[in-house]
């Protein structure tokens, strides 16, 4: 297992915030525009799904280049997606990580198109990649789209909205989690490994890796809105106590939904085993996801 | 030139709209979700984006099938487009084309995520083409990407809502006209001539017929607003009236924007003549959205 996982965190998180921030400024688009996509872009996070797509990339070849910029979309879809959750139409949510959401930072209107610019962008970005080839594009760009459509994420937020104001069963909320979360995770770890060149059989055990990894994020985010530290989450605490959202304490209790989560890290691992990817980051990734404090 | 301009449009009209209600009623998604996209895609209009799509590239090549999904791709990201520039954030719109608009039919929530859903599904749509090879998957997308991002269509939307309050030129007026709508109809006029196999030069001289189409269309939009007919237009004239927007007649007086719409008309004609393409129905086409009433 690669010793460092830290380190290894902080440096592609700085290859990554690098990167976002250097695409979009090169852009000659309206100046408000553009700071309202940099503002939502360079407002941290964790960049989970591009670090998931680099370290997927590195378990089967070192050269991570080659999957910077579908890692860049990817994030770029991941922030739109924000963006929009937030409108007041939406959650109508005032902060995120802290700072004020991008409809409160500027208008509604701009939110909107910013969102929409940086979904339209991250495909022009696949397009005009220099360093993969046409085959791979298209991969790429099917797949990105395919996950964060009617049939994936988009398909996951429709559903969450709806699941609001009524109770739902375990298995509707694994669907809405599968869909909404899930389905980017799983591109992130699909497209890293395809790129590296990752025969069928190894992405075929990765995808079952990425179905659990999924199911972990979200017990644990469901978790730490109970056991959490406001200040480290940057939002307040039992925030899904108000509503009627289904979570994994509310349906298994807080115990159960500590066990359920081991249960799904042991499947992970063994999928990862499987996919002869356990010496890589993924492995201590994995592990790092399942006990996050925020 | 072609005889029958009226047959043509009535023709692919139809066929247009079938493969639009096909590709999105097969898909297996929220119902509520898919109903909210194919209102809108089914609520009519004339299809002008992708009509041209094809005689673009009827007129290098007969066999149009080639090209039906960019076709079918562009009316959805032009519906979109559409859908949110209704949202109450920006142009606040309750009807389009005598009916309701999507959040209005709906609720905003669910129009947002329509949109979103459209414009990622445009995408997937040309990714999985089976009658496109890769590279020109990759030419449809990345174009497609290009116009209508923050490069383009995205640009023009939030331009004009930043010039709503204020008097602005004749030249940004154009800026505002040729990424708002002109990006669209250029990649409607490149995409069709290209998936025919047109050469350099006539792509070429299809941008420069592609840049004043844009123009006419824009002029008659602005002349329709003051000689329109209520009815045939589906909404008010003299809507621009009220608010500080610039429109051709505003600038120039009413004979100096329709002289000015004679002038372009002319020039794309020219354009048309240098691509080899005056014997399509592009001609004719030309010389009908010039002269609409609706």
């Amino acid at each position: 297992m690669p010793s460092n996982l830290n380190e290894f965190l902080k440096d592609f998180r700085m290859i990554i915030e690098e990167e976002l921030s250097q695409n979009l400024q090169k852009l000659t688009i309206p100046k408000q525009l553009k700071d309202s996509m940099l503002y939502s872009v360079e407002a941290g996070g964790k960049r989970l799904r591009p670090i998931l797509l680099l370290a997927s990339y590195k378990a089967y070849d070192e050269n991570y280049q080659k999957a910077l910029s579908s890692s860049i979309a990817l994030e770029m879809v991941h922030t739109y997606s924000l963006i929009h959750d937030d409108l007041p139409a939406m959650d109508d949510d005032n902060y995120r990580r802290g700072k004020l959401t991008n409809h409160k930072a500027f208008d509604e209107a701009t939110a909107i198109l910013a969102g929409d610019a940086l979904l339209t962008y991250s495909f022009e970005l696949i397009g005009k990649d220099t360093l993969l080839t046409n085959d791979e594009k298209v991969e790429m760009i099917t797949n990105l789209s395919a996950s964060s459509g009617p049939s994936g994420m988009v398909a996951g937020q429709f559903l969450d909205m709806d699941a609001e104001n009524r109770t739902i069963t375990l298995e509707e909320l694994e669907q809405i989690h599968m869909l909404k979360t899930g389905k980017l995770l799983e591109f992130a770890i699909y497209a890293g490994a395809y790129l590296a060149g990752a025969t069928k059989q190894q992405l075929e055990n990765l995808k079952e890796y990425s179905f659990y990894l999924g199911l972990i994020f979200q017990v644990q985010d469901d978790i730490l809105d109970i056991t959490g530290d406001e200040e480290k989450l940057g939002k307040p605490v039992g925030s899904d106590e108000g509503n009627e959202k289904g979570t994994y304490p509310k349906l298994l209790g807080l115990d159960g939904a500590i066990n359920k989560k081991k249960e799904y890290v042991n499947k992970a691992v063994a999928a990862l085993e499987k996919a002869d990817a356990h010496n890589s980051h993924l492995m201590a990734l994995t592990e790092h996801f399942s006990n996050r404090d925020h």
